[in-house]
């Protein structure tokens, strides 16, 4: 349904300018550089052309997609254009609802506009969507540098959704579609739940809001199921952090508890930083939802297997007994005083062995019937060469010591899917988070 | 009462060769290339001399410390011989209870040795100690890389004490002195503490802990009071971390509830994962303990003001409106419809002034009456300059985004002693658990 939006064969630039630095600009030249190959027609009453690209006039259009970056006061009158010229709005411009009086008239003209004239529009006060697929954004600049994969993000917030943007870029992480809300007028997030549902290259779907159109989200997961995994980031859960959120999006936060009750009953994956949401939707993304509660754990510290045992058994996992075969596996490069147990202190190993007795252990454990998930953490430290996990096990790794050696570590295994933590804590927690949903 | 181990004038090695790779060769190198300045003896009947220096014999010795390294099964004749002729024996040598049978009735005979002797003993089955003052280092091979500083460790495990200096490397943070316990036949954590707490180079002390001398430290804290912050990651909180204890160091971890009602009571800072050990300890190293509860705010996203306002208030911190003047001071840089309050979304002023935006505001919050403790987040994106933060507030900052620019910009403002975090609920996690100990 929402096809026409994230591959349009045509899309107007209404505000298209040269000049560096404006919206206008900065959208034009990443339809015409970044790939996109569908029609781009420029539209500005000031100019002949646009990047030699004969502008249009608004009566000449039929395209699937418009992008309005003009002044707030000339939007209401450019939308009433666009009946049956353009079959999706995006409205860049800011300055409606959340700015002033005069800009909240001119949102409910939008909204009188919409029930009228069938139009779509998503925003205003947007910074749009992005589709890794056919090279389409509608303003973030950084496309170029993004991995096409199976996450897809909804974002109440540009700013936050170009923050989420940017550590993927810079860990690699890929991504399908990207939508940013603004002041959903039209399009909220069940429109772009619902979209990503059917969507084939979305897996796992990441969402930032304030507010939540509690009651047709509701309805809407009651009716359809949770057919995708959904990880929520929500802001406004105290009364300080409500006050904050409708000065930022005019939203009303609403009831947390209402929210927590809502999220638990629908299976929603709740968490409460950026960084856990990108750590769990990566996770999701590389292993789907892995099942099972029986954990094969290997650290190469007495303490690590202490408080890693500690976590699990917070978190409701088990570290079942491993099976004869695997600690003769184990016995036969560790030396004759070690006691082998789960989670496995593989130092002694390691000493003798180096990566082989990480890749023993592993395969070991990959074949053991009581064990259904590994965890293993290595040492960021020099010399240590990344061992090969050959299996098919759920595997999550945590690599902790030296920063830089830990992220080349880390680049290492998320190119094999492989999800990697800093530290046990985050990678148990994780798992809990995303194993519990049983989805 | 510790100085002639942290300090001494001379050291013997006894097990010294220039076999590499063995544990008596890493000790030999490291006393001699790393810096120690005092005398050291090799001792090893097999050789005259250990790489120039002539070998003694234990008769010979009379030295402030006697470093172990030779064979379990020779250990308690050496002590015995080493009665009057070393203030402190570190016994490297593992092989005691935590292996066999035998091992523990070795380890017997030097309790009673120690009991009938007066002689100090560290160990066995340690890492050792390791001074950044006098450039002394038991074992470690990295000591050269160490910064100088104020944190000092304590670690049941020599392993985990391992990868906290590692990560201290990497990141920059200064160490004063570092203990490994090993089986503590003799001294304990009390002894160290002890130590560190008159010790004019140490602020704060780290420790990881499986088995702790619950009375002892008790009456010893009791009796002395906090005199420094001691911040403690214990093992063993569940069934399961408590039988992989034994396994590790054959300590019995206790129960949990009992520990937290003794940190409780006594103002440690409790922490449950190596990161938040470090991130603490850093925090201190930079700030000491920051008083009152009142938190000025500044983000660059309206989500980051959202979700940090909901963090704040979750752990009992303030949001005071702000001061006239401070309103004022940031007015001049922000657009007219920016609605200021605390926490401050920076993002419009920032738009249109860059670093300056971020200075103006901290300069302003800095003055405000009403703040006591700022946090400022910062993205990490291209181009985007460290803001200088004049002032003298507590100052703690969030850095999200691209990965290598934010360690960047870490260790940019941690060389200033201003602590950073990967996000809001790490920073203002670690601010309470500090903050709460009123010490």
């Amino acid at each position: 349904m929402l096809n026409p939006l994230f591959y349009p064969k045509s899309i107007a630039v209404i505000g298209a300018t040269e000049k560096e630095g404006k919206e206008g600009n900065i959208i034009m030249k990443n339809l015409l550089n970044l790939g996109y190959s569908g029609e781009v027609y420029p539209v500005n009453p000031k100019y002949e052309s646009v990047y030699s690209i004969k502008c249009r006039k608004i009566e000449e259009l039929n395209v699937d997609l418009a992008i309005i970056v003009t002044p707030p006061e000339t939007v209401v009158e450019i939308v009433k254009r666009l009946k049956n010229r353009a079959k999706y709005v995006i409205i860049i411009t800011a300055g409606f609802s959340e700015g002033s009086e005069e800009g909240k008239k001119r949102e409910d003209e939008l909204k009188k506009i919409i029930k009228e004239r069938g139009i779509r529009i998503l925003g205003p006060n947007t910074v749009g969507i992005l589709n890794t697929e056919n090279s389409l954004a509608t303003t973030f600049a950084e496309l170029n540098e993004l991995k096409k994969g199976n996450i897809s993000f909804i974002s109440q917030s540009g700013v936050v959704l170009g923050v989420i943007l940017l550590r993927c870029i810079s860990c690699g992480y890929g991504i399908s579609k990207v939508a940013s809300l603004g002041n959903k007028i039209d399009l909220d997030e069940v429109d772009f739940l619902n979209y990503f549902f059917e969507d084939e290259k979305t897996d796992v779907i990441g969402m930032y809001l304030e507010g939540i159109k509690g009651r047709k989200m509701f309805e809407f997961l009651r009716k359809e199921g949770l057919k995708k995994p959904i990880v929520i980031l929500k802001g406004g859960m105290t009364e300080a952090g409500k006050k904050a959120a409708v000065s930022h999006t005019s939203s009303l936060a609403g009831n947390y508890k209402v929210f927590e009750g809502f999220a638990k009953q629908m299976n929603l994956i709740k968490v409460e930083t950026l960084q856990e949401l990108l750590d769990t939707v990566k996770t999701i993304s590389f292993l789907g939802i892995p099942k099972g509660k029986n954990l094969g754990i290997v650290h190469y510290t007495g303490a690590g297997c202490v408080l890693s045992s500690d976590f699990a058994t917070r978190y409701g996992f088990n570290l079942p007994e491993l099976s004869t075969e695997t600690k003769e596996r184990i016995r036969r490069i560790t030396p004759e005083w070690h006691k082998i147990r789960n989670p496995i202190d593989i130092w002694p190993a390691f000493e003798k062995h180096r990566e082989k007795a990480y890749e023993t252990v592993y395969e070991a454990l990959n074949e053991d019937k009581n064990i259904e998930i590994i965890i293993t953490a290595f040492p960021a430290m020099k010399g240590f060469k990344t061992p090969e996990l050959k299996g098919d096990k759920p595997t999550l790794v945590c690599v902790e010591g030296n920063t830089e050696i830990r992220e080349k570590i880390r680049k290492e295994l998320e190119e094999k899917s492989i999800p990697c933590f800093v530290s046990e804590k985050e990678c148990i927690e994780t798992l809990h988070r995303i194993n519990c949903t049983g989805k």
